[in-house]
């Protein structure tokens, strides 16, 4: 869900979708960078937002997960869309709570109402509690560690092609229906309970009590939790007053279960995702704890079970606030606050002495230039200068359009610094800085000039603004999509009307520390590096995410 | 109590209290600005948690609202702090169970649980909650307006001394007993409701359904709302299923009274704060609007209260999210979170087309050089040479001491560059920027030399690394602490090594509006501005925040 509120925050940034006539005059306003960021940040928060049900979560998930760069104007857009989620939802509720719309609409608004439970507990109960989180946070950090292992692995395998793929999806769904169908004959049926609010046992689709194999007025419970939708089986951890319902035989079986499959199904070509695996694990972890702690424990097995999930989630993601606010919603349990603090507190704390969060885990992976919220503690020690590397190509304030060429043919730069030059300035000095996307364009308009002179705005006279706006991934202006003849490779054009004339620079000698928070706190793509004393060139080099990304410096320097 | 929390945190920020033997040692650790502004952040948290028994809520005021420079780790930070609130209260409350604690306790952690409440609405009540948003958030900005006014009025009676203070505050006083005994007289007795939850009529300190002059059996409604603590006059006015309690006219009569004695009430010499008298005069216009509404809603009344409360605070406040979820966690009903969500957003826009928020027109009034979060549009125009005002006062790398006490006596500069001066560099540049009070310490560790040579390390022999450790507020080096002697003022002292050779720069030609940004984002005090070309000396000023306020740049452009 959060992919497909993201993806469509894109298509919405890019204009629409011209391929399926899905284009709005209007939308062109958002092809720029900061308003594409901005919905995909929204797009996120509606999906976390739509899938729990929480629109206050999703808000924060955006904020604590999703979004590197946050501005006080996005918080109050993020909550808007989720505020027309929960709005849409709440209609779509209504509409189908006659049950017309198959699964969809049960439950309402709250996912696994708990707020009726009886919320008691006392000291014991806060030791197990520590001991719960203590524990779920290991468990969640070799999570972290197993899915890594087997994503690595995965993404050999699946580079072998499509038929390879389909098989590895075949398998793991083979394996995970014969573990489905297969484990509950372990278990022993259990007499059906006196008070039971749903009917006992169950022959439907879903739900809890689920018959099985076993004679009337029993059910099994091992298949209670594996023949029934991932929902029901967190409905039926998560409830209440039912100590006795599952055997602790069967909740170990299907922790273990559940772990193990979670761990590889994640990665296989089906869109999976980590949030309900991991609470069901952490739910049926959370209850097999409370089923041992159960003689000197008050609390009841289902608020373990809750906290068991907070564990496992803390643990395997590293967020607090969103989490938390997650929980609630899913559950409307505000009673039980205190103590999720306390459990997500304690486990994220466990799992950061071993790894990083999953997510962290898998941007690194897929070998995205990520930057960290703050420096790395050995930055400290190197100047901005230390980690520039590369030639630096530099245009002048009036370039030749051969010139110009060679550098967008020969390297993959996408900013070019803008050095005037006399007679253009007294001396050389730095004029701004050019986007290898803008280059393009000017040049498709062709405004050159036979001689070095300022033309200034005329050569944007071809152009119109919407031409500069950003075109959708993949799909701006190409170095071949230029049919410049061979004469015009002598001829002159004037850089400066599509120069940024302020680039954010730092000076050489700036601690690279410092340099990379100025570089992350204003969500930069470059930065100019300007020198010290005055008898040099007035740019010393750029820096990209890609120079300070840990691979990079301790490549240069491995004994730092 | 956000006051409250921030002070503590503030004092541990400072090292504790030496005058009431209050200090450990190891809170020297926190002796920096970046520390004592996460402890105060951290307090502020503390206080709306214990204040609304809200720990997210408190989480996120601070992000919403206290803090302007905002850093992952803080969000992590005071989720902990409002943790360990939410658990100590949850001990407190259980103490205090068996009723020794007076009224604290009562309630639990939900202060005004409404959770039974049916909520059922249709599209008549989203209408009717769409007026009442957008009144609601005419209504906030109006109370904005006229605290504006009172305060600016209070300011002026209060600078006359401690008995006009005071007098002030008994006029307050008086009016207020005098409302809360005679408006009551203008109710009529009703008779009491055969399903009370509690004992009516009602002779207790507080509670519902008042006795006051009526006769046995009988209540009178008015005073069941000015009688009263203000939390059991906000439980009163949010009870559901009770819709007959209070009479229109008497919710109006309480509407007005309560609306313009909060306006008038705040900032008078007592400790009172905005949340509450907002949120009574809220709920209570809330109601009266629910009571309107009543033969074409089928939304209870006490559900339009919360709604009446929510577009209050949205109206006064402007925040959004953390509204959403404080208000949330008083009163434990998930099921009204879309309408809450849309009664903020619409009041917070009704609210943003007159005004701004309370907190920031008082932080206005008081002064303060806040920096809002977005440049005005006008610093587009300007570069950042164009607000450098005032003469700029800069050191050599190894400067005159009698130069030093010259610029310290004669100008309340907090900041001033250091520039390196052949022999010690090929030509002048920039060493860094020094701050008065790390030259009041090394001055007084008096490390001179006769000759003008690097001294380096040396200088900081006699000082020890907590002496440049930040002091409590007021409680720093003075100029006159210092014990120079005249032979010393043609001595030379070493400025290399207390200097920050990182400063943080902008070109002179800078947009204004960028520099604005970087001053914000990385939460700056100086920022050096550098000029352009080269033949110039290597600094052109430095910018405070107080240059970045409209004030001084309206008052150099006044046409732009």
């Amino acid at each position: 869900m959060v992919h497909t509120g993201s993806c469509i925050a894109s298509l919405i940034g890019q204009g629409g979708s011209r391929k399926y006539h899905l284009t709005w005059r209007w939308l062109r306003y958002f092809k720029n960078d900061r308003d594409r960021r901005d919905l995909i940040t929204c797009g996120a928060a509606a999906g976390v937002a739509a899938a729990f049900r929480a629109p206050v979560g999703g808000v924060l998930f955006a904020l604590e997960e999703a979004a590197s760069w946050w501005r006080s104007a996005l918080l109050w857009r993020t909550f808007f869309t989720t505020a027309v989620v929960a709005i849409v939802l709440r209609g779509f509720i209504q509409l189908c709570s006659t049950g017309t719309c198959g699964l969809f609409g049960q439950g309402g608004l709250i996912m696994y109402d708990i707020s009726a439970a009886n919320v008691v507990y006392s000291t014991p109960d806060i030791l197990a509690v520590i001991l719960l989180g203590v524990i779920g946070g290991i468990l969640g950090s070799l999570y972290n560690y197993l899915v890594d292992k087997v994503l690595r692995t995965y993404s050999i395998i699946n580079e072998r092609g499509a038929a390879v793929k389909i098989l590895l999806v075949i398998m793991i769904s083979l394996l995970t229906s014969i573990c489905s169908y297969g484990l509950p004959w372990l278990a022993t049926c259990i007499p059906c309970p006196a008070d039971a609010s749903t009917s006992c046992p169950n022959t439907d689709v879903s739900g809890n009590y689920k018959s099985f194999q076993c004679p009337p007025g029993h059910y099994n419970d091992l298949a209670s939790l594996f023949l029934n939708t991932n929902d029901d089986a967190i409905r039926n951890l998560l409830s209440t007053n039912t100590v006795k319902e599952f055997h602790i035989s069967s909740l170990f079986i299907f922790f273990v279960a559940v772990y193990c499959l979670g761990i590889i199904t994640y990665g296989i070509a089906i869109p999976s995702g980590l949030f309900i695996p991991v609470i069901l694990a952490g739910s049926c972890y959370g209850r097999l704890v409370g089923r041992l702690f159960e003689p000197i424990s008050k609390l009841d097995v289902g608020l373990f079970s809750l906290l068991g999930a907070a564990s496992f989630l803390g643990g395997t993601m590293r967020m607090t606030v969103s989490l938390c606010v997650i929980l609630l919603e899913l559950t409307n349990d505000l009673l039980m606050l205190p103590l999720v603090m306390l459990v997500l507190l304690i486990s994220k704390t466990m799992g950061d002495m071993f790894n990083k969060g999953v997510y962290d885990q898998i941007v690194k992976l897929k070998g995205l230039p990520y930057m960290e919220a703050h420096p790395e503690p050995y930055m400290k020690h190197l100047i901005a200068r230390d980690v520039v590397t590369g030639p630096l190509i530099t245009f002048s304030g009036v370039e030749k359009v051969g010139n110009i060429l060679h550098s967008l043919k020969n390297t993959g730069h996408n900013g070019f610094p803008v050095i005037d030059e006399p007679p253009f300035s007294d001396a050389p000095e730095l004029c701004g800085l050019v986007l290898r996307s803008k280059l393009l364009v000017l040049l498709k308009g062709k405004a050159f000039s036979k001689d070095r002179v300022l033309a200034g705005n005329k050569v944007l006279r071809k152009i119109s603004e919407l031409d500069f706006a950003k075109a959708g991934s993949g799909k701006g202006l190409k170095l071949e999509d230029l049919d410049i003849q061979e004469e015009e490779w002598d001829m002159y054009v004037d850089l400066h009307p599509i120069a940024n004339t302020s680039p954010y620079t730092v000076v050489e000698t700036m601690s690279l520390a410092k340099a990379a928070v100025l570089f992350r706190e204003l969500g930069l793509r470059h930065m100019c590096v300007v020198p010290k004393s005055q008898e040099r060139p007035p740019i010393v080099g750029i820096l990209t995410r890609h120079d300070f990304q840990p691979e990079h410096i301790l490549g240069l320097y491995p004994h730092i």
